[in-house]
């Protein structure tokens, strides 16, 4: 399998599977969803609580992943799964990992990929 | 061409036309992008601004729409852009779109779609 035939289905594997075990239960009186937008063109991934419950409204992103010039770029992660250490025990190594959550000035320090 | 497709053509269409307007200059000491992130499988839809500039970390989804039971649901615009009346104005009837954005119990006075 290609490289990047291989990061975009694990990418999407671990997205899916935090979505799976964050969901939301279903409840007929609640309007909370829990969203997978995996975009495999522009290689955007991203997963997502929105909705309503009562007079609350819900909209946050809780993760989002690019694939760019061949590297993870983790955006963000609001949760508190390891993403960084699930992809790493997957077998992505640390070169091919950006924190882009970091600024491109302090990434040198991260030990990770700087872009 | 079936309503499905129509919908989600149209809807890339008006965000891809958008995110064009509005999207940051290229410039090469600024990491700020503005992304498309289309899933026509899980039929969601998203216009995000996303980077740093400087020291500054932007994060910010400006357009979400989803399609839902044939219906096209604005979740989220936090731009200038009359993205209702543009839907509109291309033929989308009231009763095909959902102010989602607005509670479930609000949605009756608006006019549009409940659900």
């Amino acid at each position: 399998m290609d490289k990047l035939l291989k990061y975009k289905t694990l990418v999407k594997e671990v997205l899916a599977s935090y979505a799976r075990q964050g969901a939301v239960e279903p409840d007929s009186k609640e309007h909370l969803e829990t969203q997978l937008l995996f975009d495999d063109t522009n290689l955007h991934y991203q997963v997502l609580r929105i909705g309503w419950q009562g007079i609350q409204n819900t909209f946050s992103v809780i993760f989002h992943i690019d694939i760019k010039d061949g590297k993870i770029w983790v955006q963000r992660n609001i949760s508190d799964y390891d993403i960084i250490g699930d992809l790493e025990a997957k077998g992505i190594p640390k070169e091919d990992i950006v924190l882009a959550f970091y600024s491109p000035k302090m990434r040198p320090y991260t030990g990770y990929a700087e872009a």
